[in-house]
């Protein structure tokens, strides 16, 4: 009784640090601002402190659209099966015309990331497809910086019981949240100062990137050897980011990666996944895959292999990247030895590339160029954007200048001094 | 132990009921349609079981946007003076959208009806106006019946320990719960043909003051001398009702109420509320009201005055009546002398009449017709619709036809046999 009683009393004060870092630093609202909050409904604790500091801070109106597990195994258990194309487009609409208007955005991810690994992929894909569809314009929105936004996450008992099986659900529970408050960095007296340090250093790592002008990178190690060619006036990015509103913001809570843009037409070889990749309820597992000219020409996976396939079919794009992502094994998130089974983690323990969109912030003078424009220097474009493990401790890294030239950046996935 | 458990029991099949009253009788939902839930986050196993019976009925996607009573007070706690006029007029518009494109709307009612009642009454105000504006293009799509709609109730700690003060928490949501029960017309073997024979009933009851075409309605008793003329070419209506998309519904679960669309500018006399009514979370008791040619001319209530004086402000229409409505004071809500302080209950209690916003199905040909030529007809048009309670077993009705004469309806709240 003690035990639990002391362990609420931790969850809740880290709780509360947690939801300061998510509105003043992870979205540095505006006094005035509207805040948009999308959360799993065993958020609410934490969606009940945001809220709070969000209205300190000078929030308008904040408005939390739930989302609940169950209403989603409801649909599969029980609706016809001509009904999956379906997608809630007036919300996303509504959503979108939301941040044009100018308000924030905060997601809070923790949703069971195995929801749905028994249900039938044509429906998942039908249903994931509708529903990025529909929340194509507001991932515009979003991906272009348009607004100030921001992930963090919240420790649930079905996300728990993934990271800590055979636990007891409130043990379970304790050990996420604790994991989660560690890779958020509020741990500390001054969650607000450390993010600020935090970021100079990430801020130091991305401006040496761009000094190198390197015109790819290469990983290799077992099952990978790919060259990724970087978009033309590609950007290195991490941490803090200004908005085009104007407004600093952290996009997520925990970040260890610096960033930047792919060349769509110049990805080549081979490379093999180095955790499993969680997507909209299904694991796809040991993925191995292989790029000719910048598009995934085969694909195989251990497990989900038919989700990976149709996930590849959503468009043209889905086959290219939109993202490359460097972060060293000794990352905090990767040290914890912990597999997250959830993006915004593994993608901060593991260099990763991502498939599908890519963010016009890494590209030099991006912000302004049409659709075209940016897909002429090497921006895929797509209705996804799905990150991916690639890095490990098995894994080095070189940058290659235009002249063919390499230059080492990362040795069995550590930082070489020089980089 | 034993005892809360079979609480539990008992809460849980009438909730599978009421969900199922509320998909099949109250929305009827169409295969593939859409249904966009409001509810308040207590509600969750309601919602759950509303969200399964839909599917199961052909509901295409099931969307809930929950609300939360905490995080409404957060504002009011925390947020700046100078952002209570905003509104999530995103939200409300991606809604109506989502009704323009044939979406059902279940709306689930349940909130702490006091959750206000210690806010600045300014703030009150100025919140619900900018809520009213943003919400006008959503409630003209509901109030012209365009799509099937219900609202039904959900217990929830707060409420009951208003309507059952001084009882244990558990034994007063049990208690509430078993009042909506009851209410709802759910307690029977078959709820669904309960519903169909209570339907004929409201349906023979309106077919027989339309036979009667009065001009008006006198409402005489304590406090009270009131004549309300009736539109041109109004309707009575009652119980389910086809909606312009085909799908007949029950709007409200429960209802007993026969109700149509008074003149706008036909209204004269004096009228005392018979029940506190609850609004926007403020509780506005003992109101006295003077109408001269339809509009309120002086307003006074016990408690509340200053939301009740903010509410007339609201607009031009917000002074005139939008509905008028008879139900006998034997009715089973009535009957079960409770006090719900909650308009979909405490409105089948009682005949009331209502401020704001008319129905137009309440007008023969009324869906065709322009607001000039609706507003000539005597149908008002407001940001708002409140209904407020004015019957009681001291209340007789008279209905007046042209000529001047006058006929029986109602004595002491009760339908005269040969109305
Ligand atoms: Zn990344
Ligand atoms: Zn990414
Ligand atoms: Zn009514
Ligand atoms: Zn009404």
């Amino acid at each position: 009784m003690a035990t639990s009683q002391s362990a609420d009393a931790e969850i809740s004060a880290g709780v509360d640090r947690l939801a300061r870092a998510a509105v003043n630093v992870g979205l540095n609202i505006a006094h005035g601002q509207q805040v948009i909050v999308t959360a799993p409904l065993e958020a609410v604790p934490l969606v009940r402190r945001i809220t709070e500091h969000a209205y300190k801070a000078g929030a308008s109106l904040v408005t939390t659209m739930y989302s609940d597990d169950e209403a989603t195994l409801a649909r599969y258990a029980n609706a016809a099966d001509d009904t999956f194309d379906v997608a809630a487009t007036w919300l996303a609409e509504g959503m979108a015309n939301g941040f044009r208007s100018g308000a924030a955005r905060l997601a809070i991810t923790g949703g069971n990331p195995g929801l749905l690994s028994g249900q039938e992929p044509d429906r998942i894909a039908r249903a994931s497809r509708a529903a990025s569809v529909a929340n194509r314009p507001a991932l515009e929105i979003i991906t272009s910086f348009a607004v100030n936004w921001n992930i963090v996450a919240a420790a649930t008992p079905a996300w728990a019981a993934l990271v800590f099986p055979g636990e007891p659900e409130g043990e379970a529970v304790l050990k996420l949240w604790r994991a989660i408050f560690a890779a958020s960095r509020v741990n500390g007296a001054d969650p607000v100062a450390d993010w600020a340090a935090h970021n100079a250093q990430l801020h130091r790592r991305a401006a040496a990137l761009n000094d190198r002008r390197f015109s790819a990178l290469r990983f290799t190690g077992p099952g990978t050897d790919l060259t990724v060619g970087l978009a033309d006036g590609h950007l290195w990015a991490g941490g803090a980011n200004a908005a085009k509103n104007g407004v600093v913001c952290n996009p997520n809570i925990p970040t260890e990666e610096a960033f930047t843009t792919p060349h769509r037409m110049r990805v080549d070889g081979y490379v093999r996944s180095t955790k499993p990749l969680s997507y909209q309820g299904s694991l796809i597992e040991d993925i191995e895959v292989t790029f000719e000219a910048g598009r995934i020409v085969s694909a195989r996976a251990s497990k989900g292999e038919s989700v990976l396939s149709r996930v590849l079919d959503t468009d043209e794009g889905a086959r290219r990247l939109g993202e490359v992502a460097l972060v060293p094994h000794s990352s905090p998130i990767s040290q914890s030895g912990l597999l997250f089974q959830n993006t915004l983690f593994d993608e901060n323990a593991s260099s990763h590339i991502a498939l599908g969109q890519a963010y016009t912030e890494c590209l030099v003078d991006g912000h302004g160029q049409s659709p075209e424009q940016l897909a002429e220097r090497g921006a895929n474009s797509s209705l996804i954007h799905i990150d991916w493990m690639i890095g490990s401790g098995e894994i080095d890294v070189d940058g290659l200048d235009d002249a063919g030239g390499a230059a080492p950046l990362m040795r069995h996935g550590e930082w070489v001094a020089a980089a």
